[in-house]
């Protein structure tokens, strides 16, 4: 058995059976061992874009890592702005990085780079593997890692040699570390807050967005007639009909000060104090005003679910249920196509139990208006700002929920960023519906010039803001990736196509003219 | 006068003005300051791998940076791989990234990453500039640093407030370092060498690669009866009919040991000592049997034309000028179309003076076959190994050279890494042929796997090397991203479409089926 045999047994044996790869020649030891191993799910992505974005996307499905497969320092930093990502959204992940065999590290040869001084931004753990006998304890040590709440990514570089030279079997992991107990006075605040006067709010994010704790924020809502916030940029967001509904907060000050408008107290459950997306020379930076209390009443690793019922608990009996909201659509609507005609129409057909993956920028802030009437579904967004994460987080939620439909909504500035996906979502035959919003521009950027300038996009600026010159294609770029797609420009084309899509078998995408 | 400003001016008189950008909110201010300044070419790419291989194919073209403008860590992170590859070609560049104005980082926002940590390992020169006061000098020093010999890349991070507080005029860098003159000592030793008995190697490499130094070396082997040995990857090689003819030195360990046999000294000039590009468990790590002496005769950073010109002289009587050579294409080949025949066709029919940029890994190795038959062109490869170079630094080379025609033989793995490329050679119009060797498959690493494994590949493996299920059709993609394209099937078909695409003004690409 070899280091990387053993390595794969202990990945299996922990429970990790996908690995995202786009390995090259360091890696080849490690690429015949999971090949011999057919309980592990080996998935290609054409660029490492796609791989990151993918193992985020699994992970915020299954709650539990994918592999990363990379190729040395250059094949990880084509991972990076994807893993930056995942570490925002709390993702457990584990990247295997190939490096060249120790012995040869001091050559220089043309692919060495200092892996770690790249990983660490986005890492939680990184490690490099120091030989083979005791590589298969370090990769169930980064998985553990990964899975340390509220999860996280962990890198272990891997020479060649600790691949290939003798390794021995090793323990899986027991089980993932679990959250943190409630702290009582913690509790106790919290309890206080609620039941004492003035306007409070819940602000959930994190672990309190899966539909379990979000009843319980809801039942505390009803009790205690508290407000319900969530954070601007959900991992994994609990909506639809029959769920509760939540205000975003948005992440821009001036907007967020109208949601705070009257609001006394903040109780923050699993999501961290707002703040600015960007500085800019007359905004707060703080989105919450300084005259609002703030307390974070549950940590990003602790148990939500515990707290916020023994919290229940405390504030007194819980409400008459409240008579069940009809479960009616909005309907889709009529006029032209608009980024909220788009949000609308597909909150009117989404499969139940669907994938929402949002990473429309401009267009960003509008499902959520509409997510309410929509069949049940999971809403995953844009949670580092890095742009190109949608289409691999498709490949990743579709590789872990094969029986949900995925629908991704990205502008055509962001799909372009990791484009690769389509042919990954085309190859595994996942049931994905790709909707571009095809604006054909950076439209975020001609917004964010106007807010940062004061001024006008002058016309040599607005070049670089414009994706036209030449018109992107989608309909040819998609079938170039072995995709079905359709460009649409009305509505009722749009109802076809999703319709279309939605049951159809295997990936397609919409190029929405807007 | 805000930072931003003082940047631009600075930049522009000290005689950088292309800057190939993809930025976001925290470059706002500096896209302002370029906008007002018509002298500054801005270049979009839809992804920052293509910007940074367009200031690598520019630089290698110019020997003077071009500027690439990022937006923050995940922005960054998206260049590294092909800022690696132009560490390793010694490619003067500046790279210029936006952060989160200082007062802002603290608050950790959803972009915020360390910067510096993923500069380092790709950077020559890294610093984050403190006030919008010395931002001009601190561009100054980046562009002094990037062209310092031989060449290297410069990271400038710099916080928003830095870029529109207010800035001051700075004396733009009056002129490039210099490289370092020969040392007498070290001549002395390679005369002596050159003099002496037994078989003596020149290895070129770097800046002895250009047109004057190679034809001083020609002199000096003619002279002295020495071989001329090249580098496996050249940053950028005068080649084709009238110049000197080179042995590449390959780089794996098993061919090389042909190169070296019976060669009893290497005299490295601009060249680093050649390196086995892996480390396999039973192969040499150092090209060079340890029995031949290697002296440095020409460091990197040294005047290759002076050291060269001095060992010329000391020689004694340079020989008479040999006849030229008869300035005669090899022909198009007949057959089918295979690696071999795609590079002898290109080599006959390349026009004069026009740029070969050769990204085609397991095909790469025959352009040098025929080069020396074609008419003298510029040959640039893959210096650092990372995939995904050649359609960006295409942009860059013809951005560079107008007037000179550019052809990229790409494999179809690596051509996916930056597709993006070709959106941007559309829009600045460029003229440059794509030529991707579509084999479906990462055939590279199929052969590295059977070095590595000693073994066939395996089903499962394969799998992860073929590029079939679904075949990509890169004439839909070339289409979809405002690209001319065409497949050819025989080496007729090639030569028309080589044809076509030489006498049309703008971009073209074409699907060679290998």
């Amino acid at each position: 058995m070899n280091g990387a045999e053993s390595l794969a047994d202990a990945v299996i044996a922990s429970g990790v059976t996908v690995c995202f790869c786009n390995p090259g020649t360091t890696e080849m030891t490690l690429v015949a061992a999971f090949a011999a191993r057919p309980e592990m799910r080996l998935v290609l992505g054409l660029h490492e874009s796609v791989i990151a974005a993918a193992a985020d996307g699994y992970a915020r499905m299954t709650r539990t890592p994918a592999l990363v497969l990379a190729h040395q320092g250059p094949g990880f930093a084509n991972a990076i702005a994807n893993l930056h990502n995942a570490r925002r959204a709390c993702s457990p992940v584990v990247v295997l990085v190939g490096a060249q065999p120790r012995w040869h590290e001091p050559f220089d040869s043309p692919l060495s780079c200092d892996i770690t001084s790249l990983a660490v931004p986005v890492s939680g753990w990184v490690r490099t593997a120091a030989s083979a006998h005791d590589l298969s304890r370090d990769v169930t040590r980064a998985i553990a890692a990964a899975l340390t709440p509220p999860g996280q990514v962990a890198t272990l570089v891997i020479p060649a040699d600790c691949q290939w030279d003798p390794g021995r079997a090793c323990e899986p992991i027991a089980r993932a570390e679990s959250s943190r107990p409630p702290d009582a006075a913690t509790v106790a605040r919290a309890v206080a807050h609620l039941s004492g006067g003035g306007r409070t709010a819940l602000l959930v994010g994190g672990a309190a967005l899966d539909e379990v704790p979000l009843r319980l924020a809801a039942d505390i809502a009803a009790t205690s007639a508290c407000e319900l916030l969530v954070e601007a940029f959900p991992a994994r967001l609990a909506c639809g009909q029959g769920l509760p509904s939540l205000t975003r907060v948005p992440y821009m000050a001036e907007a967020a000060s109208d949601v705070f408008d009257g609001i006394d107290r903040v109780l923050l459950c699993g999501a961290k104090r707002p703040v600015s997306f960007f500085g800019y020379q007359d905004s707060p930076r703080d989105l919450i005003p300084a005259h609002v209390h703030v307390e974070e009443t549950v940590a990003p690793d602790a148990d939500v679910v515990v707290t916020l019922t023994e919290i229940l608990e405390r504030l007194g009996p819980r409400p008459p249920a409240s008579a069940p909201r009809a479960a009616q659509s909005a309907g889709v609507p009529t006029g032209r196509l608009t980024p909220r005609s788009v949000a609308a129409t597909v909150a009117a057909l989404l499969p139940n139990e669907s994938i929402v993956i949002d990473e429309a920028m401009s267009a960003a802030l509008n499902h959520l208006r509409y997510a309410a009437s929509a069949a049940p579904h999971s809403y995953l967004t844009l949670t580092g700002g890095a742009c190109g994460m949608a289409l691999g987080c498709a490949v990743g939620a579709a590789v872990a929920s094969p029986r949900r439909r995925v629908i991704t909504i990205v502008g055509d500035g962001s799909a372009m960023y990791a484009v690769q996906a389509l042919w990954t979502q085309a190859r595994e035959g996942l049931d994905v519906v790709t909707l571009v919003c095809a604006n054909r521009a950076y439209r975020i950027l001609q917004m964010e010039y106007l807010h940062v300038l004061g001024e006008e996009v002058p016309p040599r600026a607005a070049n670089l803001f414009g994706l036209t010159r030449p018109p992107l294609d989608w309909v040819s770029l998609a079938r170039g990736l072995g995709v079905r797609a359709k460009r649409v420009e009305t509505i009722a084309a749009l109802v076809d196509a999703l319709q279309a899509g939605f049951a159809a078998s295997g990936p397609s995408l919409v190029e929405v003219a807007l």
